[in-house]
């Protein structure tokens, strides 16, 4: 087979492509059972044990302790930044610490539900530093923190969780850890919640991953939908109504991939190697042609936005790296310029490439 | 390739096999495009073109007129029984029509939102017959009414939807056809909203599909998630959170394959060949094996339960079944023995071998 593009898209996103040799060569048989997966029934043996080893593979990948329960929902991260404070808030205070669109979306949010405060913010400057836990402006009374630990579209990533306790909190730190999950290790005594859209770094758009500690179960307000009531949901093992089977098999297949290639551990190794890489070509030899104003201290491994220092080349720039295989590098509307997602599933391979690219980009004659 | 089993499941259930090999040959590359569609940015070219020919399509098929919006949402019938009250009834009356195990669901969960008020019942003698309209105590101040129009668990289908207008209501129709959408036409002039999990009749389970006029838009409680309010998902045709994009592709090649086979017209055609055929050895022949207690005028031409005479062989008969290839006919846990489910991709074939074997399994020694 020829070399497939590498796509850089920041989700959906790529999946490796032994995932998805995997899931067309069992498309019309799962097993010998004669259904494909998406076609059984989510009671049956066939498909229970597809989910149970899902559940089982990514408790094994972040060492997922056994007081903390692993939930299979739908709606993604935006459905989450409501279905968290009718979970968690029981209408009391929430604190929100902002670094990007994706905790600024979460924030308001959680307004309809509860006291929710921006504690702490990265805005002034545009999103470009972390603020630092020490002086967020925590309240005694918070039922829960919320942080975005990687935002997909400004391009920063929580190199370390904040230690609420540390800090004097009791609160439960709640991460939407969408856009990084897989890439890194989750220090689980820091947290009470996480939550994952899949279509990132694990692939299938449909499934939300939550990961929930068991005394933040049952608190649910009176106007949470049964189908997102987190006890529920738990209590039913993920079944109480119709999961994305479908999807589930795919993030159960990329679970088994991450193993094979080494686990969390290994894709945190290969994602440093990949950041480095990319993060080094422009903040050095690239850097007359194009722009990363990220504090460095603060740069997603995973989701890299930069901008090209002549924008008026951006659709010869995208025009050029399609033409070379190298897609889905346009940035989101918000922000503009470009921007490379560099997931679990893109292999070095593909960020050597891209650079090669910004280097033939940058040495063209105009 | 040798015959596939015949795969009774209720749902998630069978897809036919052109949309399989079709979906297992484009995984890698989409028409050229070098991405699997599990692959590509919501907000690309190329799946912004899947997603609105599967609008289109489904338009087309089902004749919705142009002052109803198509919606593709998650979380199932489970999840739309809070966002339909959420959404519609303005926390004032919703009159509730129990025929089974779902529209009971429906009307315990709007509890949570509204005046929810049950008008008619079929309980009475298990849920065997369907109410008549003309005897529902619909209130004057209902914003909506809500039906289930083809119980999947009970097996109960209404032949022709309740005229509101004509029993001197002006409520909105709701109706939950998830278990029966596409095997019949809509008389669209009755209905104000109508929804379906897509798992049962077009295929992949986490996508939810609601079609809703527009002047029941913009009127969701406040309460009511972002994802989840119908004016924000249509505003943003379907993409404010990010869509379950694989389910999107396959609903839209179920949509094609309708097509190809002559619309919903046909399938219908082919639904009640295939429900005569059925019902008509139950009653006939095997009456003496087996029973379908279900008023014949009410019964669904998608969802056939049935017990055997003597249920003591259930074991033997599902094992004989499996062994011939019968899949998944195993009732549902809470009436017990057994459930055909013989939706659009379930050929004539299948149920002339389902057929064959309970006439085979009837005239067995014991």
């Amino acid at each position: 087979m020829s070399q497939r593009p590498y796509n850089f898209s920041a989700g959906p996103a790529a999946l490796p492509e032994e995932v998805l040799h995997q899931a067309a060569a069992e498309m019309l048989d799962w097993h010998g059972s004669g259904m494909g997966v998406m076609e059984m029934s989510h009671r049956g043996r066939e498909f229970m044990s597809i989910a149970e080893a899902a559940e089982a593979d990514l408790r094994e990948l972040l060492a997922v302790p056994a007081n903390f329960r692993i939930l299979f929902m739908q709606g993604g991260g935006l459905a989450e930044n409501a279905i968290v404070p009718m979970n968690l808030s029981r209408g009391e205070q929430a604190d929100f610490v902002i670094t990007g669109s994706w905790s600024q979306k979460s924030a308001k949010e959680a307004l309809r539900y509860c006291d929710a405060k921006v504690i702490a913010s990265n805005a002034e400057g545009g999103h470009l530093t972390m603020p630092d836990p020490a002086g967020w402006a925590l309240r005694p009374g918070a039922r829960y923190v919320h942080v975005c630990t990687n935002e997909t579209i400004h391009g920063v990533e929580f190199q370390a969780l904040p230690d609420l306790k540390a800090l004097g909190s009791d609160a439960a730190l709640v991460i939407d850890c969408s856009s990084h999950i897989l890439s890194r290790t989750i220090d689980w005594s820091k947290v009470g919640l996480a939550f994952a859209g899949a279509q990132k770094n694990i692939g299938p758009a449909g499934v939300t991953i939550v990961i929930v500690r068991e005394d933040l179960l049952g608190h649910a307000l009176a106007i949470c939908p049964s189908a997102f009531d987190y006890k529920t949901v738990a209590d039913n093992a993920s079944m109480y109504n119709t999961p994305p089977t479908y999807g589930i098999y795919i993030a159960g297949l990329v679970f088994q991939w991450v193993k094979r290639q080494g686990g969390v551990a290994e894709m945190e190794r290969r994602a440093v190697e990949k950041a480095e890489l990319l993060y080094g070509y422009l903040d050095g030899e690239g850097a007359g042609c194009y722009v990363n104003r990220i504090d460095p201290a603060c740069r997603s491994r995973m989701n890299v936005p930069f901008q090209l220092r002549d924008e008026s080349r951006n659709e010869a720039f995208l025009a050029g790296a399609k033409a070379r295989g190298l897609l889905q590098l346009k940035g989101h509307k918000s922000v503009g310029g470009m921007r490379a997602s560099i997931y679990n599933a893109m292999p070095l391979a593909g960020v050597q490439a891209l650079v090669a690219y910004l280097r033939e980009f940058a040495n063209a004659p105009l």
